[in-house]
């Protein structure tokens, strides 16, 4: 049994992970139209995953089904094996919610956080069930998307990472494990740096936003879709990885030291972007477009289900 | 009439680009045997492409008889529009093929390199027709990854980028235009970006080669795939690019100051690395892996095609 804690998107998508792969779910929130709104809102999703092959094997009614709102804390942590907490983003909150859930879960129970940025150790240092406390962080949507961050806290227990992973492994999603805790994890991480050089191209007058764009996602994205960065260099040089960097290395590193020191994103480049992407896309689409972007997460979804084991080697 | 010079894996790419859009190509090689090879080896191809809708709208024969081998350099280029120079990745011959090129081609031909690193400035000032000469980076295989960079030398004629881009699009890639030559370019300088990062995160041991490459492949890739970064960070935010700055930007700001400055990948992290992914893939299977890796790029190809206008606003 899963509770499922909070129940914005994060929680409404990872009510989906956890029920299509056949785990009950019980759903909490502070507000219990929020919740009874998610189940509305879960039925509506699961219909449109099951035309494309995502909602699991059951029909949907029956995937739904292994989802309930729960009328307290306590009755959706009774029998929890595993807690994933979607609450807002701020440090308060996270400290007062884990406060509780330590406080009212059973002692084996795990406690995990889908925060994007804020460390396990800031909300449960002074837990007394602080061993079982972790950041399993999810992309955008959690049932779109399958990649989870496991982030430890420097006193979570190592064997609840390692439940925690076959948990999610179990349930169809990938994992990252980190082996210590760093601001930004490792997605974030990533993207930053991706996003730090997208930045200063357009900054330094090298290349429009939509030019930027187009580089990734008619470039460089169609190899990341499957297969990381560094499987990509492994298989860009006759020799692999080493002869890679031996070719190469010299040249990235001169490309690096070119862009100078991090800038910071100021007003003025904000504002520029703001305007270039308003020509893209005005404001009033932007709800629009998340849900073509949801769209194709879940065909691109559906399509990697299709091929994960073709040609696999 | 297009002329494809050097038939090694670039050129046949370019060859199947402009020959299923429609276009006569004329294949060259200072190597007779090579091109002959060649032609083979997009037979073959044509057939798989076709297979997925990737070939054009003509049965391959019909594509593949758009393409022929020219005995002579004067005669692959005689009538030529673009030329799409794929040489090997030396200075030195780039410099003498452009003095070749340049020399032979009527005054209007467009010599475009297929280069991922060397400036057209490098190879072309001292040309009399260093105007028309200029870098149209495809990624690989140019046939599979639609983007190509195109980027001028400072006298690159404005006209001639405007018409090798018309060129390509009409030819169904996809382009990013530099307004300026920079090291690189665009494509390298956001790869390194990531790769940096990349290595940072395994040489400080917070994250193992697979948990980072899945973190990308099952993470950050998927929406890459489709959307770039900024449209990425555009719809991340309830008010847009801006308000995602406002709320972000700080904090990437740290992420990219924590990393400090960019490290050489030095010989003891590369032989690291290739320990790592060599237990991942044994290099006697790099080449078929390398050939699983364009099936998959290849079938998303194909979805990309079939879904480019889906829900599209």
């Amino acid at each position: 049994m899963i509770a499922v804690v909070g129940s914005g998107l994060v929680g409404r998508g990872w009510a989906i992970v956890f029920a299509r792969a056949g785990c009950t779910v019980r759903l909490w929130d502070a507000d219990p139209e929020q919740a009874t709104r998610a189940i509305r809102g879960i039925e509506a999703e699961l219909d449109g995953l099951a035309e494309l092959g995502l909602a699991g094997d059951g029909p949907p009614p029956e995937v739904l089904g292994r989802i309930s709102v729960a009328s307290t804390l306590d009755a959706a942590l009774d029998g929890a094996a595993h807690v994933q907490e979607c609450t807002p983003e701020i440090l308060e909150t996270k400290q007062a919610v884990f406060a509780q859930l330590d406080a009212a879960a059973a002692q084996d129970t795990v406690l995990a956080s889908s925060t994007s940025g804020i460390r396990a150790s800031l909300f449960s240092e002074s837990l007394t069930g602080r061993a079982r406390c972790l950041v399993a962080h999810p992309l955008n949507p959690p049932h779109l998307i399958p990649l989870v961050e496991l982030v430890p806290a420097p006193w979570t227990d190592p064997a609840v990472v390692d439940r925690t992973r076959a948990l999610m492994e179990g349930v169809g999603q990938a994992t990252v494990t980190l082996k210590k805790e760093v601001p930004g994890f490792v997605v974030n991480r990533l993207q930053g740096a991706l996003l730090h050089e997208a930045f200063r191209l357009v900054q330094d007058d090298v290349a429009d936003v939509a030019d930027v764009d187009a580089a990734v996602a008619s470039g460089l994205g169609l190899r990341w879709s499957f297969m990381g960065p560094f499987e990509t260099i492994d298989l860009n040089a006759p020799g692999g990885i080493a002869d890679y960097v031996a070719r190469y290395g010299e040249l990235y590193l001169d490309l690096a030291r070119d862009g100078g020191p991090p800038r910071p994103w100021d007003p003025h480049l904000a504002r520029a972007l703001e305007t270039d992407r308003r020509k893209q896309l005005p404001a009033s689409r932007l709800g629009e477009r998340a849900r073509w972007r949801d769209r194709r997460l879940a065909l691109l979804a559906a399509h990697k289900l299709r091929h994960a084991s073709d040609h696999d080697i």
